[in-house]
């Protein structure tokens, strides 16, 4: 009996004295450091499993989280004052994240920092299967352009972000498509290109021969001015008109000062045929609004996490069936299965009637993926190669 | 007796209460939102004397400090777990800060985040009498692009950012200058646009026709390759040849994958006659190394808080007496107080001398800032207006 507990506890010790801590949970230790740590930064940590590790010296404090997808995790403290401690395995793609340290809630001077949740904070990069079709390769590359410019609707200045294709630059004579890309609640502008990875998303796609160049055009979708007066003198247009409060604004924004500016300053293709828009979550419903209120301005439409386009909202557009040439719907898988989907009925019964009725959808799930950016990466890649081949 | 110290504790409640905390420091209590929050945040907050205020939630952490210009300040803890407190007045300009909770390091979350002192870390704005010229205005304005790019030198994808200046996209026959712009160390390509403001102080220069529009390209000068192998094909060359191991391999890549590709990519006049190299602190040295070898590139050179060029140094650097136009030389004053001023003598003396011997030079002084990003906007206003006029 003796020799046999020996033997134990030999065994635990030949495997890195590891036996106690893996009894309660078992993780995996194969962790890497972040692909979206700040520069020289050992944690956070990503391992195999897509736990996330996190460090953090604090030596006075008596309580450290990990605060990542709604769960908060106890962090350990060794004899120096560093804390330590990992999450459960969380899905492929980007998340936001947060540490509590005695309760601040603060980024982890780890990661680099992302604007979403309404505030800059920590973010961290989970290694996904398809990983890929949005990583940094040498082929040939867009910019991405910070350009101001002042807003006539607003008496202010505004910036967007504005990713050129490749060729962009050296084909002077060239005019390109464009599409008008938003990003969801508590994010800005800069979401798409930052943790959505448009611009890497294209120039893989556009190098791979998928998809045609075409610029995109990243605008802040938030809108918390006053809603404006309706003039009268507009007359009424039926069906989504007048649109949600929460879209007015953006959409006035949009209509008379950003596509005037964008046409004004880029060698963009005018016609409403070469002209697209998406967003997702809140951008989504966004372009559902605006889309269905303008017929005449796109013909490309994309709703990512955002509700979906039924034949009575078409119904109730006129112009909609006959201008637009693809409606574009997805979700994450998680999404649905938990039925998170806005209040605009089943978006996949929704786009099969659209179908049915004879317009040109199409429907994307993204594989055990959430309201998350993974899924709207993965959107974006399987939208772009269908925009302005027709 | 009893009546007047009743009337002394009456006007102390009368003025807000506040009569103890005062009898300490007194603090002017005309605090606002710091112009670099986060959107919607009220905290950290300035006042007319430059104190930063900071105010964080932390109900179980034992001791909070804020750490600003190497001072670290106690904040104290309200009924509530919120901790509050401020600096003694800072120096007009652009601040990294930190704050401690509890013994660990952290960003606060109500600032916008900056890379400096090698992470991305806090900042906040002190409002400075003369910040009407970075100010945003509602003028013709450049764009800043992001641009990766492959670098034959280190085998590895790169990135930098490009200002264009207002015009560029639309007089599509015209070439422009370019001025090759370097941030200080620890910090990165993100640093001259950011905290530095350097388009928007270009967008106002060329408003008021006080610049000429040349393009900038700001590129990551920070190198920790392994020093290459001297290739003895070269030959020797004089003077500062072979330069510092620091400053060789960003001139490698510099020369070899930077300047032929934003020739290849923007309408850039390439003439040396058209081109310019300025840096801050560590690129300051950089500039002087690499001008110093490489006359025949470059015919502007600026030295912000980052050494000076001597005589000597010119004479033993043939071709850069005849091929160099301007040298420009600047510090903040309180670097120029405290002797900080680099290995190279006194930098007044020096840029004098070489004036006497013939030389086009600039001597730059910053009012009382010290080695600071305000002496660095500063001395970009002052040095842009005398590039390619010659």
């Amino acid at each position: 009996m003796k020799y046999k507990i020996t033997l134990i506890l030999l065994a635990a010790l030949m495997t890195g004295g590891l036996f106690t801590a893996r009894s309660q949970t078992q993780v995996v230790e194969d962790f890497k450091p972040s692909s979206v740590n700040q520069p020289g930064k050992e944690y956070p940590m990503v391992n195999s499993e897509g736990r996330v590790r996190v460090q953090i010296s604090a030596p006075n404090a008596t309580q450290v989280q990990l605060d990542i997808s709604a769960v908060k995790y106890d962090l350990t403290k060794d004899e120096n004052g560093v804390w330590i401690g990992e999450s459960a395995p969380q899905d492929e793609g980007f998340h936001y994240y947060q540490l509590w340290i005695d309760g601040a809630a603060v980024p982890d001077p780890g990661s680099l920092y992302f604007y979403g949740a309404s505030r800059w904070g920590s973010g961290i990069e989970i290694p996904a299967k398809d990983q890929d079709f949005y990583a940094m390769k040498n082929v040939p590359h867009g910019q991405v352009r910070e350009h101001p410019y002042y807003s006539k609707t607003s008496n202010s200045m505004r910036r967007c972000f504005v990713y050129t294709p490749p060729g962009y630059s050296k084909e002077t004579n060239k005019r390109y498509p464009v599409l008008y890309l938003q990003h969801g609640g508590g994010e800005d502008e800069t979401g798409w290109s930052n943790q959505g990875r448009a611009n890497l998303i294209m120039d893989n796609l556009i190098a791979e021969g998928r998809s045609v160049p075409f610029i995109i055009v990243m605008d802040n979708g938030t809108w918390t001015m006053p809603r404006p007066q309706r003039n009268r003198e507009e007359g009424e247009r039926p069906g989504q008109w007048p649109p949600q409060g929460w879209a007015d604004g953006f959409m006035n924004t949009l209509l008379k000062d950003i596509i005037p500016m964008i046409d004004a300053n880029y060698r963009t293709l005018t016609d409403p045929e070469y002209r697209a828009m998406a967003g997702l979550s809140m951008g989504g419903m966004q372009t559902r609004v605006i889309a269905l209120a303008n017929p005449d301005v796109f013909s490309y439409v994309g709703l990512f996490s955002g509700g979906s386009i039924s034949t009575e909202d078409v119904n109730n557009a006129p112009g909609f069936e006959e201008n637009i040439k693809l409606v574009f719907i997805s979700y994450g898988s998680r999404e649905l299965e938990n039925q998170r989907r806005g209040p605009w009925g089943d978006p996949k019964e929704n786009t099969e009637k659209l179908k049915e009725a004879g317009m040109n959808t199409h429907f994307y799930v993204s594989p055990k993926t959430a309201h998350e950016w993974q899924s709207w990466r993965r959107s974006l890649y399987q939208f772009a190669p269908l925009l302005f081949k027709n």
